[in-house]
């Protein structure tokens, strides 16, 4: 196909995603995992539960299970090794605001009450960095969940499904005053703006972060990046109910 | 004044700010300060000068200065104290992710090359926490940003304003069913949608975060909480010119 | 006034203290609160009280309450920027030693056993420095306790006054062979000897700590030192009292 | 096949291996990496190469370069989630013994004047748990590295193949009184003797650890075990270099 | 007496200890302690007992008691000095792989159920480090240990002795070619193989640690250390009883 | 001997200190160091030298040397153990104000300038304690730096003696009403004051810490416990001679 003026480095157009592929049960250990691939950028997503909840939740008393997710850089995710944060003693102020971003997007579908005395972890290990591994993680770690649950009905150990209605994320971004649909790494490391969206199957938000790297935006830029948001939420919603009946 | 049924607790309407006070040079070791009270919320806000800039910009050869933040809740700033972070050896989650928003958004109208080799700390500290400390800290950021600047050209320090335009920020949010401005700690607690605004004097976005707390938000909600938020940094734009030249 | 050959640099004589400024209730969260100023020292002093006991208390099966307190140089106290502790991850060993100062001093003055089952906490962080923190710290960390103690005794939590007389301290020492009070920062650089007097409205004493900087001291001097002190302490025990019933 | 009755509850007889498997290139972004499989145990080895070497080299002016191993469970590599060591905040004894032992023995086989000043970085995370990691991740990461230095000598990073022989290792012990070749996770519980064996291609011995898990052992079990020992590594170094020919 | 070419720097056979001295009760408040010295190796061994057990063996309902040991060097026990841990925040990888190795021996030689709930801590801290001080360590813990449990059998804490048998341990390697026993620093830095051997007095293994520092070892050569290490080990145990009966 | 209504339970005069022992040369790596005994409590006292000064003294280019302090209770040294302090990867506030106690007090008589490029550590262990124990690391700490300097004059390191003066430092308190000099542990946990003096040979005062532990004290118990302290320093340096004669 020949690339036009207006195609990406990759050849892709605009509004369009990079190849998805989402392998499941890759760790089988886990209550439910896949590898999820977003062009170069792949994520291991996996769940696990714990029959027990955290302990301020014993000491305020409030019922039901909760769900939490961590992240992390594989070392050899990117060209140049990324030190391992236990290095450093802490988690780093970039990860720790990843982890929360996916543990608040997973528990805006999930009924906490419904999932009786236990505590779900979804774990993201990012395996390979190309841009985009915080929504990757949320779009995986939807598959992961359902898998989990799925295993634990079959056991009987969760009577019914805590999950509302399945959801997806998707980064977008201005690079070169054009709007753009699921950066990779040097369209991101190049974005004037770049956005973050959440959307759930039924067409609404969970998440919504926009942030001027270079320079403020207008209102007729943020329009058009929620626009292709919602375009590439609804594809991914898509591929992920595609791989759940594989 | 009688408060009828669509008020709310104190008084407010929908779409009113909270009572703004912004007291300059709180702080007389600071290069520039101010205490910023918006409604019960206070918070402290001090830049300091350092003549020499990160080691990481030396190591990558990046020219010009930097500029980053630190934000921390006083123990008292709230009913039941607040422990300290160093008691447990490490900046927690939630004062992470909001000191990088504080130092993204004033990066966003600060032209570091003009800065010269200098690093400008912005520290906010919250003397008292009713909901917006966020907002509330990026507002009053930029007041003692402002003074500390005008010190700075004055001793010969800075030749040129770094400062390429004003900024403010404001919280939204949807409190059972109804788009509100400026949401007090009471207010929050309750969202069902929650949302941070950062906006600038040319009415252009910095920095703009949704969160789902408790459903998924449609469309039509995030257009109301988009012009709420516009209102009302509009105002807040406003009460710090007025400070600045009282 | 004209400045004769034994004035100091601000003009005091070397019996004399600062002007000292007590501001009540400036953290509203608080039980008790004040932001002393001793020239151009200032520290917010805020008392928080906690329904429980530490837990060595109950292992160890003592009866009563329990006061603790913390200190910090808000990064911002001090011309050269003053980094936040929790950036290394731990107390220093300055704060840990004042810290440890605080909380004796005000314990020596407080029943315990009257306190209940609370663990009263001292806050005393410091906006400006130039000299003499640690003794404003306890100085202003009595009237607001005093304030709080008030507050309790009226909501019914507390029944008797645990305090059991006031308390107050200042700083003293050898510059340039000459016994001053109350030293400000560049005094205290150039201290041959400092010593810091924690007396109670008793007349007696709490702690007295003295160090030789630069060269041991003989008694004489030490004689000089601990009048100067109890003279000192005297008038702030009388500031206390004008501030508490203003 | 009929199981008789001195088979293990795998099937397996006491000196036969678990089934391995080497996939190669899973990380796309190191350098070389491999995932292996020793029955249900598995490992990503990856190997990255940083330009410049530890600070302690410099500082001691050591000529040529350094290896190091780091080695982590995956949180989801056990039926029971493993909690991640950052969470705790430094490496614990377990993890820093292994990553020590990786690092011993890849050194014993690498010419470390021959790699120029590069610092290789092993870095093995076990994706699935089943006994032996420890072991695995050693016979990986040697293949993971000859990949990389394959890649490094096609780029022209590196003029001369530093990898002085093939090492693999694997480990023995003894249950119920038998001595056994490659313990499964629940044959190395109940072992009353464990030892991980590392050899190289030249039948030498680059690390030899014993432990009576439960009671001391005679002499005559420690040559039993050597030559189980001995049997194991002699396979997987043939299983190595058919994967590397593949 | 004359040296020959054969004799060691210190004028040892290859199969000769160091002198061995062992001064019993060296620390008062210890249940039971030693000072060893291993030529200029000296450790004070001692041994505190704990009136509970671990909460993981309360959590797993574990029966009986627990033994545990710690490993530090002074700071003054090296030639320059050597940091204290505490300073950089953590155990060390060489310190947590030493204090688990003499734990986990220990362990081997003692009934834990015997114990009864208590956890018994042994403490190894060097006071002079001359090669060999993770042996002395196990070889003097005997010792403190049979000493603490003498103590605790006279008071009715202990009803039955909990020790098995002895336990010593000593450390061998070969040296310019050439297999010795009981290596001191200057042999040590130097050795092409390096073993640590634990032996109990019937004449068994608990623990042996073969690496090869430079060059990959032949099996010869592993059973001439071991050979080397069974007499070490057997006049450790005779020298352990001579100072018990002392 | 007959004890008095008057005397203490280890039948000591009021003003009279316990045996003391200083035994030489115990850490035979230390440039200098002693094992003293104050009673039951024991400190190793040990100096080490490193031939470069702090990172801190560079960056402010402070000619001269320094030296600097560091103290710990080895786990064995009370009756119930002591936790290391590197476990919970901080040092303790207590530990803290020693060892800064311990470092400001040995350099008010050393002449840093006379160290030249050098910081000398003073490391001080208790190997038992009963009371006292950071008094005694000071008049043990003096012995060992004046063994120390010795040796460096003899080797040619130090040209001229960097000790201005010996210095000595003992406890002193009020219990039961009575003015006791150099208490025991028993005493120091019964008294209503305490209070450490540390002195020089030519009768100046380097540091005096007194603490109401109970009940503030009157200028009368003051003066009094001042001149018991006075006594204790005096008898104290002259066992110090006496040892470095010996």
């Amino acid at each position: 196909m020949k690339k036009n003026a207006s195609s990406r480095s990759d050849g892709r157009n605009a509004d369009q995603l990079r190849k998805i592929r989402i392998e499941k049960n890759v760790a089988a250990a886990a209550a439910g995992s896949v590898l999820i691939s977003c062009g170069n950028t792949q994520v291991i997503c996996a769940v696990s539960v714990d029959n027990e909840v955290p302990r301020w939740m014993k000491a305020q008393k409030v019922s039901g299970g909760w769900l939490t997710a961590e992240y992390s850089m594989l070392p050899y995710s990117t060209g140049e090794r990324n030190r391992r944060e236990v290095a450093s003693g802490k988690v780093g102020g970039r990860t720790s605001e990843i982890q929360r971003l996916i543990g608040r997007a997973m528990r805006a579908v999930v009924d906490l009450e419904a999932l009786g005395e236990h505590t779900v972890w979804i774990d993201c290990d990012v395996l390979q960095a190309d841009g985009g591994t915080r929504t990757a993680s949320i779009t995986g770690a939807y598959v992961a969940l359902q898998l989990a649950v799925e295993k634990l009905m079959k056991s009987g150990a969760l009577k019914t499904n805590p999950i509302r209605e399945p959801i997806a994320a998707i980064s977008v971004g201005v690079v070169e005053g054009r709007p753009l649909l699921d950066l990779c790494y040097t369209e991101d490391s190049a974005a004037e703006v770049d956005m973050n969206i959440v959307m759930t199957a039924s067409g609404k938000f969970v998440e919504l972060q926009g942030t001027a790297e270079e320079a403020p935006f207008a209102e007729s830029a943020l329009k058009k990046l929620i626009a292709l948001g919602k375009k590439g939420c609804a594809e991914l919603l898509r591929e992920q109910q595609r791989a759940l009946k594989a």
